[in-house]
This record gives structure tokens, C-alpha cells and sequence, in this order.
């Protein structure tokens, strides 16, 4: 069930995979660089004993990307076993981390994540649950946690919830996962999200469910780009569809950003959504525009130098009869470095599109993300370097358009301060302490 | 620039991939199981020396799918080295191998490809053109062939054209692949399809064609089933656009089986472009109805004896919000035997929705193809089992229309009597020998 | 350097091979489960920066055989990086492990090497080799260790001595390795053994030394075994070269335990140099007896279960025309449980041989090794199963004679009160902690 | 059994491994690159069904050892499927490979072996028995082949008898292998040899022999060095005991060339027996003065470029103990190029040997090998570059001696005429074709 679960989540995390399972007494732990599919073998699986299991696939944003870094992270301490897969990033790890180490901890991992189970290990706890209640209580920023012990299971949310979590029930057990789509897969029906600031613990007796963070007004902060584009159209996060949330971007882009044009195209599978959206606002025509080559994995080896225009090329291929003497609108659901988007656009010229329009269903990115999206830095991100006008003329388009931050908020069913939208406007929900980057940059790798 | 393009032909054969080089005066071959970006590695590319290279992506047909059966084949024999590059299915291969077994050729492949490289063998020919072109004239069936020899290049097509295969120009030099893609991706420039029954010679001295079957009045035989499903929607092939065909298709299919509903939706990616023609002609708005996830490959491990339904699950998984309540158009290419169809109108139909009516772009599949697309056997395929109201009930739909053999052959540019639409119809424009199938089933595994 | 150290070194472990380096600035890291030839390639080696590094082969004695135990074992903690080696044996790692964790200390391994590094990591001390010597203090039995922190490299000795470790020369730089082999090997000239109880620091400032153990007159006891049968032949440990050693033991063997006999025999390699030795001094033929086949490795897949007897047989064959009408004196090291031994003396017999008489270089093992060998259970030790007399008839041989403990301790050139011979005499030099078979036996799996 | 009996004759061929079996109706192939214990998994195993069998482990002497090359070599013709193992080299393999060419063949292999089945492929013959003898009579050379179809296997040996082959009985069943020692393994009964010139059918009806060559009177030449180096001790081939002729040689050498010595050593394992006659008859102390590093396989990554010679001390590391100050006869089976034996006589002298001299078990190697030895060219021969003076001083030894032919031969059983020596004297014992070498050269890789 978990290694289904995980191939669902595949795309929040390609580096490596992991599961941990437990039979009541001994924690089992497989993981390894590399895609689900190519970690996990019918003997890997097999090693995994007992019935609970928590998995893991690793996006890297702290630490660097070595098999050491894979999650789960599994220890013994003095209460036995206990192994934790988190998503997010924490912005006091730097000091946390300091800290324990000035108290004799040592780090077997560069990850931020090893840090909860130190906090844990303190001798001060009675049990299990208050030694999490009360680590989770010091860190600060973005995770959606899961923790396995010998005979508990932990869904851990930050007070904020940049990162979604959500619960299921399976038979008459629970699942946990970070989005629905990965019920889906596994049969499980969807009950509710994790609450920000929530502890669940799930055993024998039950669900139960703590509030460390109950009294600190924490303000709501899930992350918008999760809806851009970071979760699966057929998830539910934060109470909304993807999809449909998706769709709704397109629209407000349509009316945002109208254009004159033949044809709406998307660049598929990212675009498809808000490109379906601008097309059923417009009236304009949705078609494809684009062939998308399955096969390009990390495998495929540059013959030359050219090998980063081949390989958007080899990616996505224009159909120049869908294109050709065509006004086209060109969605896509973001811009960051600008080079493939440059790319594709000559590959439109080249395949004779009259006219292109550029759509992105969200603003500018202009600042950096502490909470779990691996962005380049400011000097690379294309909209810290240019004008809009810099950028059109770079990009070769005629027109070109960003969805504004109202449009995209409003795409989502929350009120707009629930949401964090600080890669876009610089505005963080937390503290930003000033070694959260020296974190980041100075992970030793070991 | 051959592994380029094999990665733009990966489609056409998943099950192995080969490329083998000259240097002018030896070949070298590197071939194995697996895809492309699996096979080669840079020290494999860096084996194959020289400037000449054919390649192969292997769709197994006939013979078994062991790694003796990879492709180009290459052999030593009187005139030097030679390999070969086949694709398509001939239909007197058991009559051939018969023959020259009888006279001590001896196989070391369990492919139909091997006969021609006995067939040139034979001491008859004074050169080696002339052995190309007599041997091909004692093959009947279908061929798309590329043949490298030390220091020459033939590409050869049988003179019904059953199997696409182009000429391009890259530079001073030519190519020659299966479908136009290829080109795209190399930078080549398409100059003209090689001709059916044409023998194409490259080599120092440029192009020189032979047409051994001129005089025989071969009907063309366009495989429709290319335009269907198989090739890449950006190619050329038979001079139409693969995409503006399957729209064409989707519109005749909205003409012949119109449908009131609310949505129409593809099943992704085989019926885009189906699904756009059908939009477009219907007015019927075009979305998307499910995720693909494109990690799901050969890797995936089955959980239990559910699995089937399990991998149709985790590859496309229908959005709730996009279909619940709505009357849904799903289009796709084809249904085979059903089992895939049928759990997707389940799945869609968990998901919500109102009515579900299925369209597909060609008519029902009646009869095996002699020709190179490997078709499951009669007592597989659905449309051999059931009337199409037992089809309907079968699937749980609400409507269930296929594309008229007219309708789909009206999609293409050519005279109807220029394609081959056996599968469909029954009607083979070659003979067919009564052990065709005996060839097929009897090879051996060794 | 390391690794060429490691391949001279692989016989004292056989299961994970593993290298951690440094740069100054940062260690680098490098281990799995094989033999070193396997774990290592060259795109690893180039991985390895910097100019100072430890290497280490597992033989697993306790915590499991998972690649979570493959040593250095290297972590992150207040002063850095630091890496560890260890060869031997805690027994008092029960009792530090819990104390460690009621403090809040978290094992990423099972292995009691981490101790060390976990000692170290405590607030108390000003600098490392503060941490270092207060450490080293706190833990009891057996430990030959090697150290890397960024910039500083450290050597430690149990003050028994139990394991050896020498210290050698290499142009303007020194190195440490557990036997002289390696020396031979890197081209580094030997100086000296690191002294039971010493604490040895190489940094840019050279050599220095601490003796934390000095007051306590901790009894030498260099494992006897070394010689018997661990250490290589051509390595001098404990002042003996050990070749040299089991010369003297088969010499003592000959004078104990005489025979008539025509030829004497070793099973190679392990009885090469005793049976040398019995041959010399009793003035029989030595021959050889047996074909050894060196290419039966792990990968050997048994066809049955009969498996164990055709492993005896394809690994030692015996050579007939050496053997048929002889009476012939056999000489092995030691004898475990006897199955190999039993197996042999059928070959033997099966070869024609009139007498077999067997000369084992050793006592009978009879008690376990808490120091760092491995032996099976009491129950399944022959010795303890049965009486001289038993086991003679067990093996089927015409006489059989063990070396006495005096005869081995004799073979060896220092004082005999100077070797440990616990797993002959069940006198353990060390107090022997309740739960140190606790510790073996639970460490849990993760 | 046949992956036993591979284990078993690894030693003539560590570069690729195959098994090829029945069922009665088909056989099935399982081979590749490497050695047998890594070629040969479970699965792969599992695959090979039926109840015969026959195996090869590949020593490329002429071809490439591209896995193409790789036995047994599989086809199918016109009576079925054939598979061919062959050990030995034909000396008209040119000749007949043009011929087969020129009639139309063409070949999937580099080796000599397939021609065989060509031969047997020709339309002239009956049965497949006449088919094989037939062709066996065409073939001039070194051949013991196994050849396996669907319901026979045949066992075929030169007239020359150069390589060796017999016959067990196991069971009810027949087995043969090139040498007696894969019968000990499996458990085989020895029978005899296979008769210089035997066709040897085994099938259903059991055993039946042909005699093509037998009015031809073609001498006997079996390979000296069989005896000298190339097969195991222990197996019994052309009558004698190896290991045996290995010790007449040790004493025979003594006789010629006496020393006044403290000790002999071999160069283990190859020089182990003749050391020990050369001890005996010389009654000089019998050491052993070498540390033989078994885990050194073809994994090992040379640091740099004084690789040659630290690969010759990780495998075999000089005792300085055993040696110092010690006269010490180092007897090894050969000198080819003589680079290994100047870096060991190095090491001794490092190691501080008073005296060394080497003793030869051979005469000095002078001229090719067209039977299936695969010696380096005469340019690079020790003994063809220098006199017997100059490899002396070359090597920095005190004295050298080889052992004459007359010695070598006497050695040996049967009459020296029955033994081809040509590697050391110059007579070929068949007509050695002008282009011998040219197929050895000239072979294609592809």
C-alpha cells in the first residue's frame, strides 16, 4: 500500500525513496537513490515486515542529495525505534541544529529532518507523545511530517500548513499522505486534512490528536504554488481541486490577459489546465500544439554541447501543422530561469506560428522559497534580471502576460491571507532567521 | 544523431534498442533489451566508431523478445559485413527460411529479418547492389528496411508502402528514418518519403534508387493503423501530418456519433488530438477527465492478482471535480480487448459522472495484421467476441460509437484504395500464406 | 593508498568495504555491502577528495550485516566531522549505550563503534583529543581504531591490545593499518605497533601521543588466534611474523602429536605453513593433496540440498594420484564445528588414502570470543560437543592430535601471560559484562 | 550438473560463460560475458529446462571476446536446432569460412567454432550423424567439441587428440568434460577418454561411435602444456595424473639443473608441484615463501601507472621471514613475457633472499601456438628476444634453468612422439596454412 502510495507521489520527489514498515517490535527500512520504480524490488518489498509503514520520496531543498539524505530517517534511541519522513523545510535549523550539537548530539544526516527526532530523544519526556508535542513545539516553518515508531504512527502538520497532509481511512485502518490522489490508488476513502498545528497519533486505540500550537495564532499559510504547480491535478489540497483550481487561473489569466489569437495551446502536462481554462473564457479554441517524448528520463545522454536546446526539443516537439500561419496563446504555469521557455518559443517560430502569446498562470518569481520549493537563486531567476519588457523581447513573444497575485489567489476557495505567497511577493509568514541560508549552502556532505 | 533519433522513434518499439557504425571499413554494434536511455550508455556510444550508423527500436512481432532477436542484425559474409534494420512483417518468411535451410543456411535469429541477409548471401550476384535488389524481390509482405554495409546505406520499402520510411538531408549527408520526427529532433531537413518499392543506395557517390517491382503494379497498402494510433502525432507520414489526421478523425467520428453531453475528455495521450477534432466539430467543450502518471513504467510491481485494474489505476486516474455530475465524451484511439476501456468507464463513473459516452477513431478490430502491428489473437479481441450492444453493455456505457471505415480512411489525404485496413476489414492486399501464422507461433526460443 | 590498504587487508573482512576521506574542510564519504573490488570503481575513487583518509573492511560481529553497519561511520557533531574504524570488540557497549540514550543520544547503526563517537559528541570537553582520550577511557574490551576529522587523524589502542595496529612511513607522511601487508603493499615502511593503550594523533604538527590507560596495568592480551589463523602470513603482528609462527605451531604439533605416516598435507591455505612446519620437524614429505578452486566465491548457487558436501568438494578436491595407498598426515588450523573437517576426511578416503591422521594447529575452541572472532554458539562448537574421542570417530580419522596451549603460546615469542587464548582456556582477561551477549544478540535491525 | 562442471573448468576460460539445453523439442540459451558464478543467476538457470545440457567457458584465442563470441554457439537450420562448444583451434578455418561464404553463408560469430555447423548445414547429407561427420572430416586443427541438438548430444575430438576430452557415466546417464575433474565434482564415474578422432553420439539408445580419420594415420599430439600449466592437478588428461607429471617434471628439473640452496618455493599455486619434486628429489627444504592475495580479480583499479607492478605484489606478497638471508630456488611452471617473473625476483630480493634461482618447469617458449593456446607474439617472447644469458641477467637471477624437452616429455606417460611440443620446438604437427594468422588477426569485431 505504501509503495502504491508512493508511486502516486512520485512527483513531489524524484531523487530518492524509501519506506520503513514495522511489525509491533522491530522497524524495517529499504531506501535508496532513484525513481519508486527503480528502488523498490519484489525482494526490497518483501524485506519490509509488519503491517504499518511510513515511505518517503526526496525532493531536495536541504542538504545535499547523497543516499544519506534518503528518507526515512530511522534511529535507535532511548525509546526504542523510531524513523520519520518529513516534507517542507524548517527556517531554525541552522540554530536548532547548534544547539544540540553544543549538548553532544551527533548528525548522521545533513537533513533538517534529523532534527525532530533529536529534539525527541531529550531525556525530559515522560512519553512518547509529550516528547513530540514538545520537539515539534521548537522548530519553526514548513512540515508535513510522518513518524513511525514500533506501535505508533505520527501525522505531524506546522501551525502554518504551507505543506498539505491529509487522512484517509482504509478498511479499518487510516492512511495519511500528502495528497488525495494517493487515496485514490489505494482504495482509501478521504476523511480531512491534517489540521496546521495538529499531532495525530494513530495506534491500537485509535486517533488522537494534540495542539501544541493552539494558543499562538499562527496564521494559515499553504502554499499557493502547490496549486500552480507543484501537486497532482486529481489531489485536494487545502479544500480545493487542483484541477479545477487550475482551470480557474486560466480564466482569470483569460480575463486578465486577453488576447487576440487562433488558438490556445498548452505546454503540456503543466500548462493543460490553465490553458483549458483560458480557452473556455476566451471562446478561443483549445488544441495541442506540442508532441511530449514519455522516454526522456534521466538517462538520456547530450551529444554535444547544443544538449540543453536538444533536450527541450527532444522533450516537446512542435506540431507544425497544428501551428503553422497560426496566432497561438502559449500557456504555462510558470517561468523561472526563462532559457526553456526561450526555447520553445523559437521552436513555435520555427514551426511557423504567425503570432505567440505568452500566458503564465501566476506572477513573477522574485524571491526565494524557505518552506520546501527548491527555487534558483535571485541571480538566476529571470524576472529578478529583467523588466517585463526585457523579458518579452528575451523570450521573442508578442505578448506576454503573468496572472497578478489577486487573480491567482483568488483561484483558490480560501480567503487570500490563508495562503503563502511569498515567491511572488517577498512576503514570508514566519521569521526568516539569518543563517536559514547558511543552512542550506553550508550542508557538509559526508 | 542516431541515438537522437531512435529516442524520437523510442514509440515504435520499447522492447529493445541497437545501433550499429562504420568506419568505412568494419562495423560495430552495440545492442541489448531495454529502451533506449537503458541500452546505451556513453562508453556504448563511444564504441560505435565512425560516421555511418543505422539504428533499431525493436517491437517484437515475430520471434520471441529475447536479446538474440535485437536489432540490426549484423553478420559477416562474402562480401564483407552487413546489418540490417527491419521493420514490418514479411509473409512468406517460412517459405524463404524453409527454402534456404534446405539449401544449409543456418539461423542464428528467430526473426523474418534474417531472410534477407541470406537472400544477398546467395553466390549469384555480381555485386552487392544487385544482391539487395534481387533479394528483395523474392520477399512479399511488408518491409521498411535500412541496410549498412561498410562503406554503403540502403533503405528499402516494399511496393505496397505498408510500413512509413523518409529521406532527409542533414547537413552534406542524408538520413533515413521511419517517421519525420527523427528528423525534427536531428535538425534534418524532410525532403521526400523513399518511394514503395524503391531501393535507395547512399554512399560516396550520393543516391541511386532501383525499383525492382516496377513492372508488377503492387497496389499501395498505407497502413491506416499508423495514422490511428502508432506514429508520432508531429510526423509526416504517407504525406499527411499524423495530428491534423486523428483531428480529421475525431470530426467524422462527432459527424457519424454525435452526443449530447457536457465535456469531452481524451483518454490521454492516445486520444488528443481524436478528442479536439470531436470538440472542435461537436462544440462540445474539451477538458481533461484524468492524470497520467508518467513514472508508472515497466518497473511497477504488482501488489496482488487485482493488479490489473490497479495499473490502469495508477497510469491515468480520472478527476472528480472536472467530471462529477457531467455527460462525458471519452475518446480514445481503439479498444483491443476491453479490459482497459471497461475499468476506465468504471473509474470515470466512481468519479461521478452523469453519462459516459465513448467514441473511437477507427472501427472495430476484427482481424490480425500480417503486417508488422501485433494485434492480441481473434479469441481476444473484443470485437470478435461480442455484437457492439453487448460491447456497450460489456464497457457500462451509456452511447458507444466507432469511426466508419470511411470515415476514418476520409481522414487521410490519399484515395481510400491506397491504405490497408485489414484489421478492420478483412481484406489483405497481399496473399497470405497458410503458414504465416505457423512462422509466427512455431519460432522457436533459443 | 586506502584502497590498495583494503584489498591487502580484505581477509579480515569479507562483507562491507568502505573509505571516508578528507579534504581540510570536509570528509568524503564512500561504503556498501561486497568485497572492496566490487564496492569500489572508479568514478567512487575520484569521489574520495583530499589527501588524508581512513578505509575499513567489515567482518560483522555485532549488529547486523546491513549496509547501515558498513563502516567509517561518519557524522556531523559539534566539532565538526568525524569518522570512525573499528576492529574489535566492546563489552561493556550494553552499558554505555543505554547510558547514552537516557541522555538523549539517537544510533543510526547498531554497531558498538558508534559509542565512541557518541562519548566524543559530549559538552565536557575543551578539544577533540580531550574528547578523544576521556572516551576512549570510558569503554572495555576490544578496540584497534582509527579517527578522521578534517584535519586530524587518530590511532587507538585497547589498552590490552587485543587487536594489532602498527604504524608505518610513507615519504614525508605516516600511515596506520591493523597489519603489516598493507604496508608491503602501499610501499610504506613499518616503524612500529601503536602500544596497548595508546592514543597516537597525526596532524600537520606530526605525530603525538596520549596513554590514558597508563596507571591501571591493564594485562596484555594479544589475541593468540591472530597468529593461529586471522592475520595474513606475511604480516608481523605482535613482534612475530606470523608465517613464521605457524611454522613454529606445526613444529610444536609434530613434537606433541607424532605419526607414521608418508606424507604430510595442509588444507590450503590455511594449513600451508603448520603443515610446513610438522613436515620439517617430523622429516615426512610435505606434498600438496588437494586442487584448490579460488573461483567459488558467494556467487555460487547450490544445486540442492546437498549443497554443503559439493561446497567442501568444489572448493578443495582432492588429488588422487597424491593421496590413493598413502598414509597421510593432514594439518589445518582449527576445527568449529567439524562438518568441513568430517567432509574433507571422506574426500580422502574416497581417494584411496590408507591412513588419515589429523594434526589441527590449535587447542579445541571451546568457550566464545567477546574480542571481536566470531565463532558459533557452544552448541555448535565440536569441541564442546564431544570428547577427543567422540570426535575422532566423528571424523573418521585413524589418529587426531590439537596442538596443546602451551605448544601455541610457545610458538609465539612473547611471554605467554601476554596472550589472550579465552576461546581455548574460557579465561577472559576483561570482567565480562551480563549483558554483552544481550547486546549481540538484540541489536535490532533497521 | 553442467553449471557444477563449469565450476569446475573455469580455468580454461574466465571470459564468458553459457549453458545450452534441451528438452526434447527446443533448447534454451543462457550465456554472457564474465565468470560462471556471475553469468549463471538462479533465474537464468531456471530457464535452462530439459534434462541435457552443455556448457562452455570461453578463453578468446581467436575472435574478439566480444560477447557475439560468447558458447555455446545456438542455431537454427534445416534439421532443427544445433548447438556447438568448442575448445581448440582449427588452422584451415580461413579457408573454409571463404569457402562457405562463396556459397552463400554468412556469419553471426568471429570464432572458428561456427563453421562447424555450417559444414553440417550443407543439403548433401542423410542424417545428422553423417552431417557431423561429414563436416568433422572437412576441419583441420584442435577441436574436442560438444555439439547438442534437439535429442542428441555428440562429443568429437580431433585425430590429433590435442586438447583433451572424456567420457563419465552418471547413473544411468553419460557426461563429458574436457578434464576428469568436473566428474569429481558432479559425482561422475570415469569411463575413458575420447578417442583422437571419435564422434561420439549419445542419445536415447545410448552410445555410438564413429571413426572418420581412421584410415588416415594422423599422428598424436596432445598438448604438452596441458601437463606444463593449462589444466588442473587433479584431473587426469591423455592418461596421466597433472598434478603427477607436474612432480616428475619438479624432479626432472632437479636432475638437470641442480642448486646449492637453502630452500625451494613455488610461485603458487602454478609452480607448486614441480616445486615439490624438485624438493624432493633435490632434498632442499620445501617452503613457502609467498602471501597469495585471492580476492585480486579483474575488479582491481590500478592507482597509476606503476600498476604493472603493484599488481604483481598485491597477488603475491614475498614473506620477508621465510627468505631473508636465505638461498631460495623459486620454481615457477613458465616464463612468457617475463615482466611478472622480474618484478617477483625483485620482491625477493627486496625481501633479502642471499640467492636466487629460478627453475622453469618448461623449455623456454619460441613459437606460436595455432591449437588453442593463446601466447603473445613472438615479438614479445622472452626467450625470442634474448639468450639464455641475458633473460639471466634480465631477470637479476643467480642461475636459471628450464627444463629441456627431453625432461618435460619424460615426464609424461606416453611415448614423446604422442605429444606436440610446438610452442617450444617449432613442429607443428599439421600443415600450418598461409593464413592461419590472418584469421586470427583479421577477424572482424561487429
Amino acid at each position: 500500500m505504501t509503495y502504491l502510495g508512493l508511486f502516486a507521489l512520485q512527483h513531489r520527489g524524484e531523487e530518492a525513496a524509501g519506506i520503513c514498515s514495522s511489525n509491533g517490535d522491530h522497524l524495517f527500512l529499504e531506501k535508496d537513490m532513484g525513481l519508486v520504480g527503480e528502488v523498490f524490488t519484489e525482494a526490497r518489498i518483501a524485506n519490509l515486515k509488519g503491517s504499518h509503514a511510513i515511505g518517503h520520496t526526496r525532493y531536495s531543498t536541504t542538504g545535499s542529495s547523497s543516499r544519506i539524505n534518503a528518507q526515512p530517517y530511522c534511529v535507535d534511541y532511548s525509546r526504542g525505534q523510531v524513523a520519520i519522513a518529513h516534507n517542507g523545510n524548517l527556517v531554525n535549523a541552522q540554530v536548532l541544529r547548534a544547539e544540540l550539537e553544543a549538548y553532544g548530539s551527533i548528525f548522521g544526516s545533513t537533513t533538517d529532518s534529523e532534527i525532530f527526532i533529536h529534539l525527541m530523544a531529550k531525556p525530559n519526556y515522560r512519553t512518547v507523545e509529550e516528547s513530540v508535542v514538545e520537539s515539534v513545539s521548537r522548530v519553526e516553518g514548513a512540515f508535513s511530517v510522518v513518524m513511525l515508531s514500533e506501535k505508533q504512527l505520527f501525522a505531524i502538520r506546522d501551525p502554518h500548513g504551507f505543506r498539505p497532509l491529509c487522512l484517509g481511512r482504509l478498511g479499518n485502518g487510516y492512511v495519511v499522505a500528502s495528497e488525495t490522489c494517493a487515496f485514490d490508488l489505494t482504495g482509501a476513502e478521504y476523511l480531512r486534512e491534517i489540521e496546521p498545528g495538529e499531532v495525530l497519533v494513530i495506534d491500537d486505540k485509535g486517533l488522537r490528536s494534540f495542539y501544541p500550537f493552539k494558543d499562538q495564532n499562527k496564521p494559515r499559510a499553504h502554499c499557493i504554488f502547490e496549486h500552480v504547480y507543484f501537486a497532482r491535478p486529481d489531489s485536494t489540497v487545502f479544500g480545493d481541486n487542483v484541477a479545477a483550481a487550475r482551470e480557474r487561473m486560466g480564466r482569470n489569466l483569460a480575463k486578465e490577459h486577453p488576447a487576440e489569437a487562433d488558438l490556445v495551446i498548452p505546454v503540456p502536462d503543466s500548462g493543460n489546465f490553465a490553458a483549458a481554462g483560458y480557452a473556455h473564457e476566451s471562446g478561443i479554441l483549445l488544441g495541442h500544439g506540442f508532441t511530449r517524448n514519455h522516454y526522456i528520463g534521466r538517462t538520456f545522454i547530450s551529444p554535444s554541447e547544443s544538449s540543453r536546446s536538444i533536450k527541450v526539443k527532444i522533450k516537446l516537439n512542435p506540431i507544425r501543422e497544428m501551428i503553422e500561419g497560426k496566432r497561438v496563446v502559449v500557456v504555462d504555469d510558470s517561468i523561472v530561469r526563462g532559457n526553456t521557455a526561450r526555447s520553445r518559443v523559437a521552436l513555435l517560430r520555427r514551426a511557423g506560428a504567425k503570432e505567440v502569446h505568452m500566458r503564465i498562470s501566476c506572477p513573477p518569481h522574485l524571491s526565494p522559497c524557505y518552506y520546501g520549493i527548491d527555487f534558483p537563486s535571485k541571480e538566476e531567476l529571470l524576472a529578478c534580471k529583467m523588466s517585463l519588457e526585457e523579458i518579452k523581447k528575451f523570450l521573442d513573444v508578442d505578448s506576454l502576460g503573468y496572472l497578478s497575485v489577486e487573480g491567482m489567489l483568488a483561484a483558490a476557495s480560501r480567503g487570500k491571507s490563508d495562503y503563502c505567497a511569498a515567491c511572488f511577493t517577498g512576503k514570508y509568514p514566519t521569521p526568516i532567521f539569518d543563517d536559514v541560508n547558511k543552512f542550506k549552502l553550508e550542508q557538509k556532505r559526508c
